[in-house]
């Protein structure tokens, strides 16, 4: 016997299911939540159920929506013709926590990957040039991680667009020295990255490209 | 805007009330949620809500049980003699895992502790009585923890059933240098417990007390 009872089984199972969540935490998040009230064990897995059940995929941007458009979308206060292209909600997550970027998304929920046979078919790439096609963006921020998926992903994105839309301006993000690291500690690659794309040393005092 | 949308948030404030999982952790199980299976959300949830809804405490040791007895207390090949009495359902487990204990148990459900206002009283300390009175064990073992509160526990315990059943042994846990334990890196107090109560050497060859 290694659990006391069929149910804390299926429980633990469950949870470690769950990713960076072992056996040994999931017993311990199980044996936590047979102490807890009810009423907290229930919310819990109503907010799971309701993860399932009531959110979908915003029809312009693929974030995460509880109506037909998301809250950026939806919101009139960021400006439709700056598009930044993400890879997840994750990433879409983390440039909202800046608090700097007014702009809108397009989540593409994934990269180009022929290793694991992921092409642009499987991605939202079809969704963000008809939507470019129907309502030009004055630029498209390609937001992608620097690793191969991200680099083959911009590559591929850059082309289309340019193709079909050359007057739209597609940027991607600045690589360099993080803000408050040191040079020493800094990658080879990031440096040298870092010198080749230095910036006049004004624009540090006037970074108004679409941010708020 | 911190989370997409309020389905999001409120599974990220759920997730964040568990133990040892921050809202960083919280927000990468709902996303990982967000693109699983329905199966698994679902399964996890139901899982949840099982238990709460299909456990409860074995009615003799407040083991987790399914039914009126836990699978400890139903299994006839378990000697009802010896009673092992533990603080909690994580505790039982360590020492089922061992696979060398016998006897049955006795879930007190937490330690005397004065300084939280925790008496015998919120304990299962009558039910071990009772138990006691109606079919004295030959053994009991106080598998509580060295703290306070657990030796409190031990010692209140020891009077009571020593009072009342003075025929009933009553063991406890040896303390001592853990097995493959360097004699250096113990503690100074571990290691004079585990001197003060040295053991005959044969003993290790023949530890045959109630240990399967």
């Amino acid at each position: 016997m290694e659990y006391p009872s069929r149910t804390i089984e299926a429980a633990v199972e469950a949870f470690a299911k769950l990713p960076s969540i072992g056996r040994k935490s999931a017993l311990r998040l199980v044996l936590h939540l047979l102490k807890a009230q009810p009423e907290d064990a229930h919310r819990l897995a109503q907010a799971i159920v309701a993860l399932k059940e009531d959110t979908r995929r915003c029809e312009v941007c693929h974030n995460i929506a509880e109506e037909r458009l998301c809250g950026v979308c939806l919101n009139t206060r960021r400006n439709p013709n700056l598009i930044c292209v993400v890879e997840d909600i994750r990433d879409l997550l983390a440039i909202e926590r800046t608090g700097h970027y007014t702009g809108t998304y397009h989540v593409l929920e994934g990269l180009i990957s022929p290793l694991d046979g992921i092409g642009p078919g499987q991605l939202n790439v079809e969704s963000l040039l008809r939507r470019l096609a129907a309502a030009p963006a004055s630029e498209v921020i390609l937001a992608l991680n620097a690793r191969m998926e991200g680099e083959t992903t911009a590559f591929y994105l850059a082309r289309k667009i340019g193709a079909e839309l050359p007057q739209i301006k597609i940027s991607s993000l600045a690589r360099g020295v993080s803000v408050g690291g040191e040079l020493e500690y800094a990658d080879e690659l990031t440096l040298s990255r870092s010198l080749l794309h230095r910036v006049p040393y004004a624009s540090f005092q006037n970074p108004n490209n679409g941010m708020g």
